[in-house]
């Protein structure tokens, strides 16, 4: 695929982003000293692992998303934590049932809560909020106001005013860095460092992406060229970008992603619509249009070479299903083959594929996946002349909502 | 939106429907007498809940999407079940990671597992089931056969061949379902069973669903108007069908719709792509898109009036976020009034927006909505002139990923 001629856009694109103050704290951030903050997090993590059963994280939208898709990816598919506390996600959406069900498991556990909201005026987080906050009262009395923490705008906000009255623990969400661009901002850092994941170590990634796609060239970014790839296929009519990886614990992760694309890019009738899939289970559902539906949809292949943790395949002498020439091979690297075997059958139905390898699935080479994610992001929205940093539309619903409730 | 004009076509399909015999076993199988296969799964099912801490499902596809989207929907969000067993699901994709951990966390557990295929030949499935099956004979002996549960084809096929020659305990999946129609034979209804759930309620839904939905005449028949403005939507250029609901308990439900209607419709280069949602949080995320981006997509509100467990909502005199004015309202209340500015301000945005209302989340309900999407998908794939029952391009990555094994 030609991309060259991208070459003095991307360019002047890079510069803009560069030199840009409007919402783009998130390009340096992660290459800023955060020494004393990291010590700050890793001691109240090290109080909280201590001292709760379960902390409870009230946000929406890019308050939770990035932190709830490190914690699946990094943590056991069953049981408890071996390090690190159990995590639980509220405020991100209106059930009833959901809340009811939350308080009554959290009866008899010790917890702590994060509220996480950069106005602080969120109805979704700022509700639960209300709730969760009554309810630490009369569990903890007086004692409540050291276990609620609030990550907010340093500056302005009905939360911050409530954690200086109250004089909970706060921390900053940077005013330059919106929801979308905040995983490595406490926002992120604080949930992560929670479940027991090394936010050094993820955030080392991100510094190390920070450094390299801080190249303009096109032939030297992979970000940029990723961007571009996807601009030529949304020119080329493509309307769907489907977002494949092959590993169960991604989910969160693919739910992170498609805020991101999808809040930067979908406005002024523009954008390609971000979708996601696990292989292989879901070429055994959404795989038959994929092959041969409308052909309307490119796929980006997202696959890390290493996985911790594995499974060979034995030998069973009955042999009834005749896969004994699989045993002694491991379950990853059939799951490897399945990838190619993937890449392969799509490419031949038509459906263009981009294909992203990581070399390991842990906290370092999720940072870099992350941030390479949001460079590309940026870039691509600026190459369909759209803000990347705004999201105007998302107050339409939020407006009749807010109608419907005080006309009652 | 004009559908009259469909009258003619949609009665011709819907006797096409009725009188075929070519994989339309599913249209009349809950009108048949199935009393002695529920009192043999309800036996079987009070034996697993009295003896296993946890029931294994094996099973890929259609083989374990149905079951998964009613357990995930009826099941609690926090904790163990109040009645009936821990269901897992396995075999579903390729992740030694999973599996590596699956198998630590069933030690000391008492188990049961239920291998689901109807050819028998399914490799994601056919591994899982070698693997786990050499582990209920390491840890059982010869009461492993006992635990060991296989739904397949009646005739033939080599889990049929196994089970006999093992004695383990068999259930049919007949010939003429095919997988993704297949919720409400054995496939779904054993898993279904041991989570705890009434299954007799959720055959009464398909019951009268079936009934109601016999009718050819269009005006009548709600499946059939579904389907018709599907199609009116997709002949107008939209491309993607975005389901919503606004239950987080209903995402599991979301992945059985998917291959529903993707795996039905998406062939010859035709098909609405299917994309889900969950509101409000998702409103926080891609709402942007759907609002403001490009216009290829229309959506489907799929909203439960009565759910189980609701939360009021406190009055706090502090009143710093303003919201007294919410208080003594309840959670689930608020969630329906999202519902409704969300479909107003989408309509506004632009998008064409349907609505499906259902009484109640509970499993009758459940069952009907199963039946209600099976039949509409088969008449909408119909008017697209595809076959809703068949899925050749499932083929393409499995011979390519066979030819990249047997090379190594």
């Amino acid at each position: 695929m030609d991309i060259a001629s991208y070459k003095e856009r991307v360019e002047k694109i890079h510069d803009e982003l560069e030199t840009s103050n409007d919402m783009t704290g998130w390009i340096n951030y992660p290459l800023m000293d955060h020494e004393e903050l990291f010590n700050s997090i890793e001691k109240l993590k090290d109080e909280i692992c201590m001292e709760a059963d379960v902390f409870v994280v009230i946000g929406i939208g890019g308050s939770f998303l990035g932190a709830r898709a490190v914690q699946e990816a990094l943590t056991p598919y069953f049981g408890v934590l071996e390090k690190g506390t159990e995590v639980i996600y509220v405020g991100h959406h209106m059930s009833g049932s959901y809340l009811q069900q939350l308080i009554h498991y959290l009866e008899g556990k010790e917890i702590y809560i994060n509220v996480i909201s950069k106005s602080g005026s969120t109805m979704e987080t700022t509700l639960a909020f209300r709730v969760l906050r009554l309810y630490m009262e009369k569990r903890y009395g007086e004692e409540a106001a050291e276990r609620i923490i609030v990550t907010t705008d340093p500056e302005k906000g009905i939360l911050k005013a409530i954690a200086d009255e109250e004089g909970y623990k706060r921390f900053a969400v940077p005013p330059d860095i919106g929801g979308r661009y905040s995983v490595f901002t406490p926002v992120g850092l604080l949930p992560i460092a929670v479940a027991g994941i090394d936010i050094r170590s993820f955030m080392d990634g991100a510094k190390n992406a920070a450094l390299e796609l801080k190249n303009a060239d096109l032939t030297q970014n992979h970000a940029y060229q990723y961007a571009v790839i996807r601009n030529k296929l949304y020119n080329e009519g493509y309307c769907v970008e489907l977002l494949a990886s092959f590993e169960p614990s991604l989910k969160k992760f693919h739910e992170w992603w498609m805020q991101l694309f999808g809040e930067s890019e979908g406005k002024e009738k523009k954008g390609l619509f971000p979708a996601c899939v696990t292989y292989s289970t879901d070429l055994h559902a959404i795989g038959q249009f994929i092959q041969e539906g409308s052909p309307i949809l490119f796929e980006t292949l997202l696959h890390f070479n290493q996985i911790e943790g594995d499974y060979i395949i034995p030998y069973d002498p009955r042999n009834e299903e005749g896969l004994n020439y699989l045993a002694g091979r491991s379950f990853n690297e059939i799951n490897a083959t399945s990838k190619q075997g993937t890449a392969l059958a799509h490419a031949e139905g038509g459906v263009p594929v981009i294909q992203l390898e990581m070399e390991k699935l842990d906290a370092y080479h999720l940072g870099y996946l992350m941030y390479f994610f949001m460079k590309a992001c940026a870039m691509s929205a600026k190459l369909i002349e759209v803000n990347p940093f705004d999201q105007p539309g998302v107050e339409a619903y939020k407006r009749k909502m807010l109608e419907l409730l005080k006309k009652k």
